[in-house]
């Protein structure tokens, strides 16, 4: 209680929180409102299946006490290791309203490392797809504790039918009743969900999401895309992927419908675009590719507008030309799994829709301003905390402070200390500050090239190389070099219809866009190694750049 | 901090709040925000002034740094009694900038309630529009106290030209800095504002407000009425009345454009949609009276659709059929204020707009269900704290729960005590709760009529009268009576071409469609007291009633 007064202040004094006037924030009170107001409406589609809101809100009530039951309780782990299917969906309810903290598990993961995630985390169950069944089985293997396995048999999956596990996930809910009475955590503060970074470097850090940041983050996603109620969300995006940016959270505020993908193909999004008239989705920028570069086949009729937020890489102006003409709207949005997924978007002015295509491509390539929900966005000197001239020009590194920062690293007091050093959160990420107050990325830390003392942006190469017409992908790394210490090795990606492309054209193309010190010296064609999100893996091309 | 393993929960554990991740919720980040996002988009438009975000924020930085020069802080209570004017709305952001709380007053007490409640909440400055010069002496000196009084002398007003008080707004506003740097509270539960019940039996108490429960429900209105960035608000709701419903905070957190209005009429309203495009505003019934009732020449041609949202006395089926003919479309919310303003709207399905136009009606008249931000609703026995059955028909009293029920009545534990005894906000209205969860107001607690032992609503009683084509407005008491305990009395305010209509046909019309007994005995026919915000002042009728 604030009081400058003391107990003199008569604000403060006999007007104490009670529980009339104060509740703990929690995105649960969300599936609870929609589902007593719209209990009827589509939550869910996938393949066949249709659920509503009140068949969600019941299975999830049947999964928290099933788990309840079988003695889960507050600050114990549930790890989900699923597609985007309504299991995980259910999951990020059902889990937390028995108290226990959600952490779902990238399916891409090898079982070392959802091994390393399963004993770090202190998982008691597993929820699991049968279709990973022998990477589950090879990680629960080598933990030295007790797992309750529960196989999730998907109707949509292709291998549909072998077991996983004690039991499967609908036998699992038969444990539990559809009227299960949870209850909001005594404090907002209390953890909701658990979610290991990719780890690129080490072992992955765990990042903690309480109750109140995923409630403010929910909220935060409906104002900053103007969402408005009943939108149909299709899941391009992982669900296990910053609990899906907040998403499922989302949806249940404003009584959405989520149109479940287990594969992303350019097919699937047109058929779910036509079908179900899909209003919003979210994605890496290589889904956008996969919307344009889409053949006539695998293309539909649609007349509505569809909404994607896309994060982290700008699409280039040409992507962004060619998807708005077939359709689509493209938000720019910028986070890490340290700040709920998305916590910056490139807020759009009027005024911008009358500069010319190019124009426009530049405004939107910035990854822009805070979320409402986020308070302080800054570019700074992280060595004197300073922040950098508002020029467009200076390189910082971008700091967030605020409710939609995460809690901190699980077990990790030292990497948190270090995160969140002179009280805002460090992202690791390189960047500028617009005169007008709009933060534009320039580069992961690491990612950036020294050559020859000057610092090397890869995302301004890589930018100069997507606007070559026969670029679908392109990852700049920094190759060691005896003379310049670094320069900059490209790795590129050429479209199906591309025709000869030598390095030499690339490189020259390169020259006609940018400073020559920046320019490529090596060009290797081929395909570009990801992530499971989408994201290039850079870490292994800066291996191959090095054994070159 | 939860954790019922205690310190050895991992998930509670070296996980704590910090500069980084935890924010206090406040409005004011709110404006923070939108006069750096949009800078050049208009704020506010008063007459022929115009402001820009970037402009109104500098002054209400202006007006913290003044009231901070002259020693305002902390717990301190700054009133403003103004009309709705862009001072009023600079109030919201510049007062609670020094951690001061804005008490905001209604423009038609008179001057020995304003005197009460300047003495009762402490005010050390009152900033005041010179048109309620007479009010303000009078009231200011019977305060045993001094207070730094500040004049608005609006370019709108009619009197313009006056002097008031020491200084006047806008040289106030001089004596500070445009960059002054105020700061977050150091706790969300830090008091923001004190707002004063009408009051209609005894002293008004003065219900206090905190920066949680107005950042949440700014948030609640967006989501609640679907309000997407960018929306052009019109001032027909006073903006000392709960705060505006706390929309000064919701237009910030949106970049919308407030349109101001001293005082409402049909013509400023229609002038004011077609020349500003206004989209949304609110009000109480009467301003869809004004709507519907406005001549031809009021009249003005538009081609979008205004949204509204009325609370309280639900608009009957004539005129909600009427006002959307004419392009307006109605939301009915609901709440009190302590309940910051509107907490319960009723929720729109879009199977409705099948139905025939009186039952859509009949849904709309509904109250509904709580906003996303609120936590609880129900309808309960107040003896017994048990929820009636949701039939529809049985009535209990309307009760809430969440972040948006205030703080508590100022110095006033006994009250605050009684209004959250059993953990529940008592709002004193009854009401029946539907099978599908909708609440329906059916009366204040004080206005139900008990006739022969039977319960008579007088809302009921209202509805039947405003099916009568002559009725502009209907407003029924408790008459005593000797054989009966209490019969039904109506006063009427018919329509300016009703023609001839007795108090007869009234009884009969009635009486066709309404149970006998719960038809009205005596007819009155004449003008209805209402207060400034435009609701009955039923307390009169019954002392008139009493007399008759």
């Amino acid at each position: 209680m604030t009081a400058e007064k003391g107990g003199e202040n008569p604000f403060e004094t006999n007007l104490d929180r009670n529980s009339a006037n104060y509740t703990p924030l929690s995105p649960l009170s969300f599936i609870e409102r929609t589902a007593g107001v719209y209990p009827h409406r589509t939550s869910i589609i996938h393949g066949t299946k249709r659920f509503t809101w009140a068949e969600t809100y019941a299975r999830c009530r049947r999964l928290a006490g099933a788990l309840a039951g079988r003695g889960v309780k507050v600050g114990d782990t549930v790890a989900v290791m699923a597609a985007n299917t309504p299991e995980l969906f259910e999951s990020h309810f059902g889990v937390p309203m028995t108290g226990a903290v959600l952490n779902t598990l990238n399916v891409r993961l090898d079982a070392d490392t959802i091994a390393y995630c399963l004993d770090h985390g202190e998982a008691t169950v597993l929820i699991a797809d049968t279709e990973f069944r022998e990477t589950i089985k090879e990680a629960v293997g080598k933990i030295d504790r007790d797992i309750l396995v529960i196989g999730i048999d998907d109707s949509e999956a292709r291998d549909s039918g072998a077991r996983l596990g004690e039991t499967d996930y609908e036998g699992f809910l038969e444990e539990g009743d559809p009227e299960f009475e949870w209850s909001l955590p005594d404090d907002e503060w209390q953890a909701i969900s658990l979610n290991y970074t990719s780890g690129t470097t080490g072992r992955p850090k765990g990042v903690v999401y309480h109750h109140r940041g995923a409630y403010l983050n929910g909220l935060g996603n409906v104002i900053n895309w103007n969402m408005v109620q009943h939108p149909v969300y299709l899941w391009t995006l992982p669900m296990f992927h910053c609990n899906g940016w907040c998403f499922p959270w989302t949806l249940a505020a404003v009584a959405g419908t989520s149109v479940c993908l287990r594969k992303v193909s350019a097919a699937a999004i047109y058929a779910a675009v036509a079908e179900h008239r899909v209003t919003h989705f979210c994605g890496a920028p290589i889904v956008l590719n996969f919307i344009i570069n889409a053949t006539g086949e695998e293309r539909r009729d649609f007349d509505h507008t569809v909404q994607i937020m896309t994060a982290a890489a700008p699409p280039p102006a040409s992507t962004l030309e060619a998807i708005e003409r077939a359709g689509f709207r493209v938000t720019h949005a910028y986070g890490l799994t340290e700040t709920y997924g998305p916590a910056v978007s490139c807020a759009w002015h009027e005024e911008w829709n009358g500069l010319p295509a190019n124009e426009q491509a530049q405004k939107k390539s910035r990854q822009g301003v805070r979320y409402h929900v986020l308070q302080g966005l800054t570019v700074m000197d992280p060595e004197t905390m300073v922040p950098v001239p508002a020029d467009g020009e200076t390189m910082g590194e971008i700091m967030f402070q605020g409710n939609i920062v995460m809690k901190g690293y699980l077990k990790n007091p030292e990497a948190t200390g270090e995160a969140m050093a002179g009280g805002w959160f460090h992202s690791g990420d390189l960047g500028v500050m617009h005169p007008d107050g709009y933060i534009q990325l320039r580069d992961r830390s690491k990612d950036v090239i020294i050559s020859g003392g000057e610092n090397i942006s890869s995302i301004e190469v890589e930018d100069a190389l997507y606007k070559h017409p026969a670029v679908m992908t392109a990852a700049v790394v920094a190759k060691p070099d005896e003379k310049w210490g670094e320069t900059p090795c490209a790795f590129v990606e050429l479209k199906a219809d591309a025709g000869d492309v030598t390095a030499e054209d690339m490189i020259n193309f390169c020259r006609d866009n940018l400073a020559h010190f920046k320019c490529p010296r090596h060009i290797v064609f081929g395909e570009v190694p990801k992530t499971s999100t989408g994201k290039i893996q850079k870490f292994k091309l800066r291996e191959t750049a090095t054994a070159l």
